[in-house]
């Protein structure tokens, strides 16, 4: 499986596989088709051998600052986790990134996704702190940073 | 009131804000405090005479695209509506796009959002087309697109 960059034309097929991943939930407000139009050079899909979506990241360049990285969503289809697709973008990430002048990647995950901080944490993620609300009311986030290089 | 750029420590006061000016919705799934972190050059906040929030704007510059900017969100107090105040921030954010090399600026709205369509009309958007499921199952869009100069 290659890891290609995503295009607009993914964002059905992604947002349509979502949904299903995450139980049900509509994930269309957390991840509105602009991620796909405007930051295709950091954001990622793996489709398996038949073409079906398999996994995809979703992450940017800050504009904020030109030292940091910020991915935003990473999904694998459930019968595909514990292959390593999750790790093969984040590095795909990370090596784009790093090519961009970047020295920083961070992103965030819920406190309740322990699967999630173990995953982060083997990437060779640091846990920054737990920020309460950091996401809106009831939203907690915890916050990792990650040097690159 | 002047504008002045968002940062992360406007993120809570507007978050707080948004789900009272959208009718008490839960607005910070498309909201999230990055937009706040890494997008500040092209977020704006205008607060009133007594501090409070009047209205944002949240916007970025592609990365896709180097002629284009985009509009994600924005948000006038009920009670502030009528002033101009949209309109000011609209302005500045594409003020700021020129100055960074962009000639074209998008957003989109929903189409039952008859307030939203004539509002970019006035500021001189022009209706692409109207996008079945653009944002989602469900979520149809008109995407706006206005030339900048």
């Amino acid at each position: 499986m290659e890891i290609r960059h995503a295009e607009p034309a993914d964002y059905g097929r992604v947002i349509g596989r979502v949904n299903a991943w995450w139980g049900g939930r509509d994930m269309a407000p957390m991840l509105p088709r602009l991620f796909f139009v405007h930051f295709e050079a950091t954001s990622y899909v793996l489709d398996d051998e038949d073409g079906q979506l398999a996994a995809f990241l979703i992450g940017f360049l800050s504009q904020a600052d030109d030292d940091e990285a910020y991915i935003h969503f990473v999904g694998v289809a459930p019968e595909r986790r514990g292959e390593g697709l999750g790790r093969r973008l984040y590095e795909r990430f990370f090596d784009d990134a790093a090519e961009h002048g970047r020295t920083t990647v961070r992103c965030v995950t819920s406190p309740v996704n322990e699967a999630s901080i173990a995953f982060h944490k083997a990437l060779g993620f640091e846990v920054e702190k737990v920020a309460h609300d950091y996401d809106g009311p009831g939203e907690d986030r915890v916050l990792f940073v990650k040097r690159l290089g």
